[in-house]
């Protein structure tokens, strides 16, 4: 096991009817900043839950942040921020809402020149505005970590920072939620989710006995609900399991002690940012071609995932990878999420390059859990998921 | 699953040589009382890798807490804290410094007639005096949470209390202490681990299927590095995921949205007052008649646990729970616990009427995750123990 630092200071407060609590929880005297999406939540009633928790507090509305939340819009908004001595925020949404309010958290209180250099610089960031989220969508996790992924129409860049200063103060999580979420987000999350456990887990055996276990433990437990969700969003016990875990696969334990990978979604971003595939099947795309071609460095990992979490005990430990390989793509494609880059767009030719030539040029050569993936690997794989 | 609110704000330095991180961790200009057991730290090079980070701070020194952190030794302390000015604590050992340090901390501010009273009174603690800890001998998870139990010679007594005031801000894992542990409190380690685990998840299922999840992984873990700590505790990949599995084992996690039961540890607690056994034999003792008592109520987890924990596929849901529990007995015995009381003392007759009165006097008639765990059934489960 890798040595680690470890602190998580965010507050779930999880359950049915929580975000009522908003009244106790936010400072009383706090100019409040509520940012939120396309409205989806004037929809399914999350608006007047949070509005009618709010009343009595100074609140000023920022809706219309898109998925893939984009840089210029949150310029506005961090106009308002100075404009208006905005001094919490409150993201009412999923992760691109959350991801939004973390990068205003962050740009209130940048001293440089333009925002975007703090995507581009990679320093982590210290202290942000204080914000809390209502979580509307289980998928990224952002709800309980410290990173954002920021997109830019204007370049076609998508770009991740974070640091210890863009924790949120609190989560609310009501699992209820789940029940208006058109199945289209729901397998997007489910796939998501288990794609973020995959990038921390299928790497190389590294002695973290307990956190592959953990790891083990949410990819079991979404492939166990998603089926009953994808059936009945009204399952609580299924949904309350499923935001749970999309939470806990990404609010940094299971990545304590124990390598990290990343690079599907650094590749899957790419093709969000060329053809705007939903962020969830870019990584179904990508991964099923990452670990056949980084097969030899993974197929230890890929062997014990596909003996624990598919129970596949026959075979060589070559074969078992395989199969392990091979059930990712069958439990993506069996919720209805193609894996190839062609099922999504036509303009597939050249995208390898393209996206090669971009790793290039930011000076991404070395990533990769051993630092050994290369612009020339990710034009590989990405060729590999065409058709 | 249940509601629950989550946060957990203690930050672990986890690996290698992370003592000496003790410098820039520690605030600058703290007036900080060191408090450390009986002495072993001064054996096993930990007291001087410590005293060597705290150069140039001021250090006043507190040593002698025994296991079992007895109360009118405490008060010793806290005379220290008052005269001396302290600012922050750190404690230096393994549970029973660290819960003492914890009373402390609350003590230095608690305005009532006598510190006992907040053992008696079960009022959370809001806010203490802060402190971080050296873990030197992994078991109870105090270096991540907010409890603490805390003995009283004078009457025998043994108590528990906590808050959110009571976490620690910062703990130091360094699984080399593991090297230094003698048999016997490594074998206590792992069985205390291992039943707060089971009080946490042998219950009745309650839709936590993550929650089951991340215990039976913490259990598993367990099971698999045990035997190799125990024969070279200087396998460090063995000797991380121990540590790392005693602090997962009991901070908070894995208790989220699930009933538990703890009466295993208010009827142990009651015997180590009594005859001065290992708290870890204590559970060791009761852990299996308490689940023989209430099978009808735990059989569906006890299954679900030989299952998955034990691999047992063969025989009836009920065949499957009795072998839960003998595994449960073998793993203990197997490492030199002794599982019946008349194994650690002669005194046995009349202790379950002893337990079972203390139980009564303090109002204590509906424990346990149902409720309705009350003195008879205490005197039966313990009666149950002897032999």
């Amino acid at each position: 096991m890798n040595s680690f630092q470890y602190k998580n200071p965010t507050k779930i407060i999880f359950g049915k009817d929580k975000i009522a609590t908003l009244k106790t929880e936010l400072p009383a005297d706090a100019r409040i900043l509520m940012l939120y999406g396309g409205g989806s939540i004037k929809k399914n009633g999350i608006y007047e839950q949070v509005k009618s928790a709010l009343e009595g507090f100074q609140v000023i509305e920022f809706g219309g942040i898109p998925a893939n939340p984009e840089y210029d819009i949150l310029l506005e908004a961090l106009q308002i921020i100075e404009k208006e001595n905005i001094s919490f925020m409150l993201a009412v949404g999923g992760g691109s809402v959350i991801d939004g309010t973390k990068f205003l958290s962050a740009a209130a209180y940048y001293q440089g020149e333009q925002p975007w250099d703090m995507l581009t610089s990679r320093q982590p960031i210290l202290k942000g505005l204080p914000f809390a989220t209502v979580l509307t969508l289980p998928a990224t996790g952002s709800e309980m970590n410290s990173g954002t992924v920021i997109t830019r129409e204007e370049t076609k860049e998508k770009l991740a920072m974070g640091g210890p200063g863009l924790f949120p103060v609190f989560s609310i999580l009501d699992p209820q939620v789940v029940i208006s979420i058109p199945e289209r987000q729901l397998v997007n999350g489910i796939t998501d989710a288990f794609t973020h456990v995959l990038e921390q887990y299928m790497t190389y055996p590294a002695g973290g006995i307990l956190q592959d276990r953990f790891a083990e433990s949410i990819l079991q437990t979404l492939i166990e609900v998603a089926p009953v969700i994808i059936k009945d969003p009204a399952n609580y016990e299924a949904a309350s399991n499923f935001m749970w875990s999309c939470t806990m696969a990404l609010n940094g334990l299971i990545q304590q002690g124990v390598p990290g990978d990343w690079t599907v979604h650094a590749m899957g971003h790419e093709l969000t940012a060329l053809y705007g595939i939903d962020h969830a099947r870019t990584l179904a795309i990508i991964a099923p071609s990452h670990y056949r071609y980084y097969f030899d460095n993974k197929k230890e990992k890929l062997a014990q995932y596909a003996e624990r979490v598919w129970k596949i005990t026959e075979g060589t430990l070559e074969e078992k990878a395989q199969k392990g390989i091979e059930k990712t793509e069958a439990f993506f494609q069996g919720m209805g999420i193609a894996t190839t880059l062609a099922a999504y767009t036509e303009e597939v030719v050249g995208t390898a390059q393209t996206i090669a030539q971009r790793f290039s040029d930011r000076g991404w050569k070395s990533m990769g859990e051993r630092g050994a993936l290369n612009p020339e690997d990710v034009e590989k794989i990405v060729e590999m998921s065409y058709y």
